[in-house]
């Protein structure tokens, strides 16, 4: 028996960009449940915790479309066209993204593609890596008598140099949070030993969240010693500001510094 | 009868910071949820939404501790307090904040003040409005080509002062995000002018996220008075940034600008 589509049975094309959070699977949002429990058609990246994908129905597609930062695999331009093609032939093609999806996700690139295809779009923000990783280690990225502010800046531009906003960014008292940077560790920290803010108080969080997390502590100076010592690579973050002074690894630092003054 | 508690019957004391997210109750994370319904009393925040108090279960407490800003009735202090006495007295507390618990929550200060009674406590992050509230206006934080970072500052100071951040950040290239700053608009709006930004793309949104939510989109130069027009009040956040430029609303002044040059 060959089964054909009839108009009736194609549905009509949408497209949600769904935030899945940080990387525990608890915690997206409920609307993100609700909304992926309508999905035809998932189309998740390599941040997501496959453990989402259970809430989407049994005969829904679940397509991997994942890049890690360097590997450019699956280009944009691929899965812009992917998403509306799914759209286009199976119904509501849920975008599940790592943290949110305005947040260095490209996001909006994908509502423009929408837009253009006059497919309906919307977005369900996610819990961001940038200010929960940091939280769940103890390191608040604002704390009344210490900093007023965060700004969180990509280690990763579309050039493949460092974000001309970094060396700004070192200039200031804001808690600066650096996503996609940890392969350029090194090369950031300069930026602030450059200000003379060797002993600032800085972080690296691998796998913020999940159960294989890890976390170096240490200040401008020492931190990219300190985490080529403990082997942390990407996915990572990094944290500069006297907030991390706050986490319970700098308490030995800071003993050690005003010992030796 | 009298009912007396014997040393069994009272719970171990515990604290749980839940960030509630922007508004829509649905923007809370499953573990928000799973959270509240171990709680025995609830405190939550001002800007939470109060359908979320159904999760937890009929016997717990739930005790309004809001302070709108400008409004001190109930000091941090007082807050603090109450949170370690139901701990002690009544098992397991769950702060429910606004947004997230560390953007601006002083869930730090909550932190420590548990740390210091030695009751165990912890953190479940939020969606912060910094970042979501935008985002539902279809306005992307960080967008490839226009803002490779985003600044979130606070526009009231423990000094009552404008933060000086907002002058450092006035000079940058980042889409800034002032939370807590609508009755200051014209005095930070005159920082961006002072810097030759006239013409920045700026929106002003209310109660993002809610059924009420209002948004007004303009230059560095109209924007205050485009909201008095329009009675934008708190809670409100305001969005510095050439992404604004990519809100529907902003369209007819870029047409009008292009027109008079």
């Amino acid at each position: 028996m060959i089964i054909s589509k009839t108009k009736q049975e194609v549905k009509e094309p949408r497209i949600t960009l769904v935030g899945a959070g940080p990387g525990d699977a608890e915690l997206i949002s409920l609307k993100g449940v609700r909304i992926l429990k309508s999905a035809d058609v998932v189309l998740y990246d390599a941040l997501v915790n496959n453990e989402l994908l259970d809430f989407a129905p049994e005969h829904a597609m679940k397509v991997y479309v994942g890049k890690r930062s360097g590997d450019h695999s699956y280009s944009q331009e691929a899965v812009n066209k992917l998403m509306i093609d799914y759209a286009l032939n199976y119904g509501h093609v849920v975008r599940l993204k790592g943290g949110d999806p305005f947040v260095f996700g490209r996001g909006f690139e994908e509502l423009e593609m929408a837009a253009s295809y006059s497919i309906p779009a919307e977005v369900v923000p996610g819990i961001s890596s940038s200010i929960s990783v940091p939280a769940l280690q103890g390191i608040p990225v604002t704390h009344r008598g210490t900093s007023e502010s965060f700004w969180v800046i990509t280690g990763t531009t579309t050039s493949g140099e460092v974000s001309k906003d970094l060396y700004a960014a070192a200039k200031t008292d804001a808690t600066v949070v650096v996503l996609m940077g940890v392969r350029k560790l090194k090369e950031i920290a300069a930026i602030f030993e450059a200000e003379g803010k060797g002993r600032l108080p800085v972080a690296v969080i691998q796998n913020g969240s999940m159960a294989n997390e890890k976390v170096v502590v240490g200040t401008v100076a020492t931190i990219a010693e300190a985490a080529a010592d403990q082997k942390i690579g990407a996915p990572a973050l990094i944290v500069f500001g006297e907030v991390v002074g706050l986490h319970a690894l700098y308490q030995p630092i800071r003993a050690f510094y005003e010992c030796s003054e």
